[in-house]
């Protein structure tokens, strides 16, 4: 058996701890796995006075993560401290500078600098392990990028953030508006204090755009994802969804399509016999298109600390045994930039729901604007009556069939301006299964 | 780059023509994944004649399978020939024997030879890939063996054989008997001629078996699989199933118990709303359950010429990267020998049907012999009335609450003693969650 593998830790949070603790409880069975030792050698943290869990005897203390990362004590340097600037990307950069692997969990990071810090370790031959940084403790990097290999990968998608999906479903299960759900989800630690990443789509975004770039061997770019949040979901849309066979999710979807590479975080709505509609709580899942392997869909906890850390332990793993792999599955130079395919391209089904006016001629002049943009219905469904007198107006929905974004757009545009409904019309896209 | 990895295949059935004309098809792609080019070097097969889809120009042709596993020419022994001794053992063999590395999908081979196999393969640090041996296009293998390597696992379970699966999810839907769906399954290519393999069980205990070894390290031991096939699900215990919340799946099943690892193969009822339930028609599916991770569950194609091939080009791929793992994730020389736990120590819930005689005294006489047991009942389903004077039995479902199997054995033994019923118990065990 080799020398050991020695791991530098820094951030000693819920997966830190989780991280350090497990390699020490299993020091024998990984140590099997990994074909030699591994053993944490230096930890950075904030604090040095709580118990985590696991013995620092043996690890030497660094206030400062830069200084763990260039340490010659290490082989490996494990980024728990998040953030994609600041500290962290500090502290990585000089990891693979010093000639040091590295695993991190951090997505905001790669999804901002992944191309410039892919190009460092793959020149040099170093691991940026990062399957911590999507969906947990499913192994959906190892899965695009060493599993899907035969493949030309049509479409990846999934629900990437545990938060989203735990608001969501509580909604749907017990008939309660957002901003319920979100304290609740704040409460049990699901969600942060300022929500915003989760609850708008950055998190799921930075993970759509690390899986992107493998499938599709393109350089990361956030800046090319369309993002629409949570907040506007309301219990009128849980219903028509339901009344109408569908089930809302957060989804993130990154597809070839005829002009590029189509790639957006939104609410959608999935058929309910999709395997993905039933995905619920705080769970993720993923989805690959291949065109050898068909679909494969994996599903499990997006989140939480022994997961992550689990996530964490097999990229350090890896590296013990030597299995490399450039960053993004292809060396970094070959990467190509993103061919964007923009929304107002995007084809498929919408859900549309309309406050309409009750008053003569609204509808025919709905029905018209839709047809004027070539738009054909699937069906429409409307409940109750409105209050011609009072003007209070009558919710509408509406089932398109597949067409191509900038027509819905243009139609609902013209709906607006002739003022047959009140306040702005809400879309949301059909995901085919 | 490197110099190209020169790959023989032998067997061109679907999966063999498929991996070639992928690695021709997209060699340029292929090679950017795995650092150097993959080139099909030599090929054997039965007859030299039909057009496979791939241009055998450049590939040198072998009669003989074993001639190509130690051709100088080739790096990479792909072996697709099948059965578990025979020409595809002796031809691993002389490939193993000449340090060349294997691939294969030859799910009986490793089953019935795996432990030997592995050593040889082990101390010459040669790869044996075989993902596409269990679940087709799921990569089950790298995820038992490569992601689940900081978990202790406590349970690995599947839908192992999609031609059960598909056998199960027509009689469902359609109401249609057993021996009915094996004909369409058999016009449709889904099953053989023979089908023993498939609807015995046979298939999915090698997959198991192979499963097993990986998450518990210990030797592949196919004879500690305990085995019921499908054939005697009849339409009443789907009917039944249907009203009490359940479907009936051919599941195998490999758990760490106190008395040490069961390992079974047998229909098995999954709750309605558990995920694995709800996965239809020839799909396969995997779930792992580890301290770390959770429970991982991941659903795609087990069979296909492409996806399987998919399968064998990751293995390629791997081997071309240098990314080896010791045949079942441990050095075959530290794999344990299997602790059997048998299945008369099975703890679970059963779900029972009994043709019971309607006379005076057959229904106590059935709840005395379960008491005497320790068996108590969750539900028990009567349905119509017999017929005292002709005889006519009445068909009796009955759902345990956990209990050990020599319990159930024990009642049922004596129910049948006591004469009270007609022809044999149907039992069929229940899986939580």
């Amino acid at each position: 058996m080799s020398r050991p593998l020695r791991i530098g830790i820094a951030g000693l949070g819920t997966v830190g701890a989780s991280t350090a603790r497990i390699l020490q409880q299993k020091a024998n069975a990984i140590a099997l796995k990994a074909g030699r030792g591994i053993v944490v050698t230096g930890v950075s943290a904030r604090s040095r006075g709580k118990d985590r869990g696991f013995d620092l005897g043996g690890m030497a203390w660094f206030d400062d993560a830069a200084n763990l990362a260039v340490s010659d004590d290490i082989d490996v340097f494990v980024e728990l401290i998040g953030g994609a600037n600041g500290p962290a990307k500090a502290a990585v950069e000089a990891a693979l500078d010093a000639g040091k692997h590295v695993v991190t969990a951090n997505k905001a990071l790669l999804a901002e600098h992944g191309a410039a810090l892919a190009r460092v370790a793959d020149e040099a031959n170093l691991a940026i392990g990062f399957e911590a940084a999507v969906a947990g403790g499913i192994p959906a990097i190892k899965t695009v990028r060493e599993a899907a290999t035969a493949n030309t990968v049509n479409r990846v998608f999934g629900i990437l953030n545990g938060t989203c999906n735990y608001i969501l479903t509580r909604m749907e299960d017990e008939g309660l508006e957002f901003d319920e759900c979100l304290k609740d989800a704040q409460a049990l630690g699901y969600a942060e204090a300022d929500p915003t990443a989760d609850i708008e789509g950055h998190d799921s975004a930075h993970k759509l755009a690390l899986l992107a770039a493998i499938v599709f061997g393109s350089e990361v770019d956030l800046n090319s994802i369309y993002l629409e949040g949570i907040s506007a979901i309301s219990q009128d849309d849980l219903r028509a969804a339901d009344e109408l066979g569908y089930r809302i999710k957060l989804l993130g979807v990154a597809q070839q399509t005829e002009q590029g590479i189509e790639q957006r975080v939104t609410p959608t709505m999935l058929p309910k016999s999709a395997p993905m509609a039933r995905v619920s709580g705080v769970l993720n899942a993923v989805a690959v298109d291949g065109d050898a392997f068909g679909e494969i869909t994996m599903v499990g906890a997006g989140a939480g600390g022994d997961a992550t850390a689990s996530a964490v332990i097999s990229d350090i793993i890896d590296i013990a045994r030597g299995r490399l792999t450039p960053v993004f599955g292809i060396p970094a130079a070959s990467l190509s930039p993103v061919n964007r395919s923009g929304m107002q391209t995007h084809a498929g089904a919408y859900y549309l729901r309309l406050n309409v006016y009750d008053r003569p001629g609204a509808f025919a002049g709905i029905a018209t604007r839709m047809a004027e943009s070539g738009i054909s219905l699937e069906s429409i469904m409307q409940k109750g009556r409105g209050d011609t007198e009072t003007g209070k107006p009558l919710p509408v929905t509406i089932i398109t069939h597949n067409t191509m974004e900038e027509h819905i757009r243009e139609a609902l545009a013209r709906i607006e301006a002739d003022g047959h409904i009140e306040g702005r019309p809400q879309m949301i896209r059909i995901e085919k299964a």
